[in-house]
């Protein structure tokens, strides 16, 4: 069996030549885990430059050795989600990613046969419809930014910025499962009550709507309730990651937060369709910031040797804004952030570790946002709240448009690349997201 | 077809004969799901006095008419949760209750039939292992209490001890879903961080623990995203409902809480077995204590006729506490609480209706919890925070013993009872939960 050193060789190349372009997201070295809607049934895949291995297809093309861990993973996704796979020790998808890099390689012994079911095998990822890559048990979401968690204090006028538990433990909430939803299509803006321009109350739909560029970890193997998961095995149950955009009614947040986020944010949250597993992005792998000599250091059970080392990833992070009005003058779309995951004061590991410090249990499936990443770099804050400097200082577009927040028809496209010198550089794919206009009327209909 | 009004028929009684007793939950004119295992298998049940109805046992004994709306309801149950059932449009489960009314009545023509399945139909409730009644996709905690709210923005010592959201809008926050229990057995006590004595941050086994006692509404059909629910279509998605303790490490909650409960909540949550239905309810129905005068009106889309008139529910609450000193001196468990559930301030309905305002989709299973029912009587204070006055005066058990939080050993029993002149008085059966000590030396193992 190829070792996974092997699918991370800079010199491997994929006879599917839309993997070998410079900028795709997913070359044979990354090969990440979705799923998706074919001839109206579920399926489970793999992304290779434009094309999407249909793991049922596989699983029936005789492709994978019988009884091999690699048949054994792939058979596990045959009801087109990935949660048993993801549940399996990490053997298990490793075979199946190192059997996928063997079958795609240029040089494999193994690709004429491939190529017989290449139509089965290989659809074109812009022909399928994608969907959520798994079942999400529970949502949770840290605040893990200092950046972003000062820059608000700031704007709420805090004596001190930064909350007192802040480097203390990851900061969290519970999110909203249900409406989480893979990338694409509309997000509705929102109705809620709100305090009007004149301090009233209101409900309607909701202004001072903003996105917030996050990474978020799924989890593999969970853990009992009442056993926690230790800092250095913890990265073990992270199954890889994709992007999270949490969209939020800063107008609706503001009001109603007494306990935590709630209809602020479940309106819609958009997940990008891709998990890039862990073992894709082990050669990104890198120490995180170290913190500021006078910071406290973590308590021991948030302090690992392991995740001191490689905590971290060489991970770049981008936000690209469009509107109506720039889509109309054949307009790019701007970028408005760049930032990097070391921009977080604690890691996936401690978040992992934290969570779970009080027995509780995660789930295979489970998501865990990072929160908003923001740096302290202009172009690092990642989100329009920020951005603006909470609204004093309005984002100018190329066509003059400005925006404090965003408008109907504005859209978020969110994306990542890990890049390192001597390695070949994988992204996560785009997460994307378009306002559409509430709906109409909408608070009379409900009264009526 | 058995017309719904007879199954509330006080008259009715039952040849099981426990299910007669005057102090059982379960009259026939309950007739509450659940799910329990058996022989190793999930079976979804139907409590009648000390006894379950194996739901899949009466799929098989050919008792139901083929191809009626109870023999699909029960078909629905057979793979031993109530998703499925919860999910059907009312007549479906409310078919299969009045099946099982008339299957059970005393004066039944089909008792000798029924009584030839007896042994496979009715197992005893305390030989069997009852499991949670369904799978949970998000749960939503709200803080609906006007005396709970209060109390603790004074034990804060708050100028305005109310939030300026609660009479506008029921506040909620997202729960966490994989640490749901059902009633029994062990509440590990968790470790965490707080602030010791010397308001240094420590972590370690969490003192402060405390009960909450909750009323929580499970969601029947659901709701798509971007579809809010009529504030008087609202109760026909409830299902029904359970009892819920909601226990809270305060000693981590006070420190951690920055966006809401989190690992404060999360160690551990008790609901009790069975689904009291709504329809099981409906003779118990009353309008909501009406608003203060000098309150603000609901806003529209939170105020409904139908709900006005029948959003609560004749429902007194009960928890007692007993402690391993009670028990070995023999003593009886200890009522330390009786509220009601017209203490709420909202109604389940408006919660419903609030909860899908932003378009935010529920889910069948999906649970809604009161929040602490505590009133503005003593005895109506339904944690043990607001018992001992945030810890000024200790609750004293007459052997002596003082408690300002639950102590390893201590054991909390909710229970209800739907009473109402001229109805037969119907229960919730128990949510029962002991304190377990912290596992030992976890920080050392943790970190090790």
């Amino acid at each position: 069996m190829t070792p996974v050193n092997a699918t991370h060789d800079p010199a491997r190349h994929s006879w599917v030549e839309s993997a070998n372009r410079p900028d795709t997201d997913f070359p044979i070295q990354n090969l990440p885990f979705g799923a998706f809607e074919r001839n109206g049934e579920p399926r489970a895949g793999v992304a290779i430059g434009a094309h999407v291995v249909d793991l049922r297809a596989l699983r029936d093309s005789g492709l994978l050795a019988a009884g091999s861990d690699a048949a054994i993973a792939c058979e596990a996704a045959g009801d087109g989600t990935l949660n048993r796979l993801m549940a399996m020790p990490p053997r298990y998808p490793g075979a199946l990613r190192a059997a996928l890099s063997d079958l795609l390689k240029s040089d494999s012994p193994q690709r004429a046969s491939v190529q017989q079911h290449v139509q089965a095998l290989l659809p074109r990822i812009d022909e399928v419809a994608l969907r959520l890559p798994c079942e999400v048990g529970d949502y949770t979401d840290f605040l893990t930014s200092l950046h972003h968690t000062e820059r608000h204090g700031r704007y709420k006028g805090l004596a001190d910025p930064l909350p007192a538990a802040f480097k203390s433990l990851p900061i969290a909430y519970h999110g909203r499962a249900s409406s989480l939803r893979v990338s694409g299509g509309e997000v509705r803006r929102p109705h809620g009550q709100y305090r009007d321009a004149n301090g009233q109350v209101v409900f309607g739909p909701a202004p001072a709507l903003d996105f917030e560029l996050e990474v978020a970890a799924w989890i593999g193997e969970g853990n009992a309730l009442t056993q926690p998961i230790a800092i250095d095995a913890a990265h073990a149950h992270i199954f890889g990651y994709s992007l999270l955009n949490d969209w939020s009614a800063k107008s609706i947040q503001w009001f109603e937060q007494v306990l935590g986020p709630f209809l602020g944010k479940s309106f819609h949250s958009s997940v990008s369709p891709w998990i890039v597993t862990a073992e894709a992005l082990a050669p990104f792998r890198k120490a995180p910031v170290p913190r500021a000599k006078d910071d406290p250091p973590p308590m021991p059970h948030l302090h690992g040797a392991l995740d001191q080392q490689q905590g971290s990833l060489h991970l770049d992070l981008y936000a690209h804004l469009s509107t109506n009005g720039l889509r109309e003058a054949g307009a790019q779309p701007v970028r408005i952030t760049h930032t990097h995951l070391d921009n977080l004061y604690w890691t996936f590991a401690q978040m992992v570790a934290h969570h779970t410090s009080n027995g509780c249990n995660l789930r295979t499936g489970d998501l865990l946002g990072s929160g908003t990443i923001s740096g302290a770099a202009d172009e690092a804050r990642a989100c329009i709240t920020e951005l603006t400097d909470a609204g004093r200082h309005p984002l100018r577009l190329p066509n003059g448009e400005t925006r404090t927040a965003l408008e109907d028809g504005d859209e978020i496209v969110l994306s990542a690349r890990a890049t390192k010198p001597g390695a070949v550089s994988i992204g996560f794919g785009e997460c994307r997201g378009r306002i559409a206009p509430a709906l109409v009327d909408r608070q009379a209909e409900i009264a009526a």
